[in-house]
């Protein structure tokens, strides 16, 4: 799915959701655990319940992983029954030497059909390329997350004639310049209104995936204030806010309405 | 596999030597390749071959993600058939929010029997917790790669203090700090002997895991110079120039004989 028919999807739906597919089996409501593909199971009914409200689906890899071999039956299932007009997103955060990231790029773009992939920034740029090197897919770079140990590394101040650039600032602008906004998107955790505003400035064209709206704290509002850009720029992730809304039988319903919600919040963001 | 065992194999063989199993399907003999599951069958041979020699194996994930379930069921079989007396190491870079670090951590250490795993840095402490939970089982954290990429963000001087502090050194005793050396090791590109006095400097008593020797040109002597410590301190790993050795019918006496060049000069620096 390229850049215009993104936009596409979004402008007819006037949503921004992407619904990030964080499929713990520990928490699958009962009547779903129990039948033998249940991963799979309850990815089909969130998709199918909330498919007209998003525009993305993100599969986080590690949920898939942990369960072994069923765990990877399970996520090329669930990334071959989302639909054609959903961006698929690998949330798998890899990034290696050029030979080994070329491996990870066929796994997510040739091996399973997903349109992008998180990418890991700190190997620099020959363990970016390759996934560059897919002409029809998406490499969406980690720049700033939405988790505490952001502080650790990604704020330190970098000493770049005394400009005061953070890390995630030279990361940002370092990998910016290996791509264009219809290749390249970055990940921006949405916990600090002011760095979005600040990340904004550094690429306006640029579409970001913003994670940490619900669980994780982050305002949708304050991040459509400053994210927004004319093309709308920004997939908005929700995972447990959504897909598990209700542990019980109304579990699919129950994330439809929230989706939803997210949905018609942004409508009204979209159209201010 | 703990720190005590492993000095113990390493006083043994004498041998420091980790051979990476990057298995490049496209690369395997061809009277292996036409068996169904000829990637554990590669991997097992070069086990056979090379076991006397080295004290630890290396899965790079990548090369199995990328055959898919195939390629799943090849590294289970494989890591099940290193024995006991090698530390079976995940070359799998993972790192995410604290939630999904866990996944990574139980699918590493518990789905499939690791005793290590490599893992990013970026997204600071909460990332790597969850691996270093695991109280048997060593983190080994990325801080200076061997690739040309390792210029763009692990080599930038941080504003700290005006010290000339890189991001690397700073990576390197922020998360020192999180383990201690019977739990944590740290990935050191072997591309430059004086990075590697420095960080020897810095963490005199960790284990440090060294690519880069062999295929990307590092140099052994020059590795071995720096970095050895009192309990060795050292696990270098080599993988093309082992198991790619040739690529005929004698591939598995050819990684044998470098496997035991390896050791041999390995030997002989334990002994200085």
């Amino acid at each position: 799915m390229n850049r215009t028919q993104l936009v596409e999807q979004i402008q007819q739906k006037q949503s921004y959701l992407c619904v990030g597919l964080d499929t713990d089996i520990t928490k699958i409501p009962k009547h779903v655990h129990s039948q033998p593909d249940a991963v799979f199971q309850f990815n089909k009914a969130m998709i199918d319940a909330t498919k007209d409200h998003c525009v993305s689906y993100k599969i986080n890899t590690a949920f898939y992983e942990s369960q072994g071999l069923k765990g990877w039956e399970a996520m090329e299932a669930t990334v071959n029954y989302i639909p054609a007009t959903h961006l698929k997103i690998a949330d798998a955060k890899r990034g290696d030497i050029g030979n080994t990231s070329s491996q990870y790029a066929k796994t997510f773009f040739e091996v399973l059909p997903f349109d992008a992939v998180t990418v890991a920034p700190y190997m620099g740029e020959d363990s970016i390329r390759p996934f560059l090197e897919y002409k029809n897919n998406w490499t969406i770079v980690l720049v700033l997350t939405s988790n505490a140990g952001s502080n650790d590394f990604q704020q330190l101040k970098i000493a770049d004639g005394n400009t005061g650039k953070r890390l995630y600032e030279k990361v940002l602008q370092t990998t910016a310049s290996w791509g264009n906004p219809g290749n390249l998107m970055f990940v921006v955790g949405a916990t600090r209104a002011s760095d979005l505003e600040n990340i904004r400035s550094i690429i306006p064209d640029h579409f970001l995936l913003v994670p940490g709206v619900g669980a994780q704290g982050g305002s949708l509002e304050e991040v459509s204030k400053y994210g927004l850009n004319k093309d709308c720029g920004l997939l908005v992730n929700a995972s447990r806010a959504i897909i598990f809304a209700s542990g019980n039988v109304d579990f699919a319903e129950a994330a439809k309405s929230v989706a939803k919600q997210y949905q018609e919040e942004m409508a009204a963001y979209l159209k201010r």
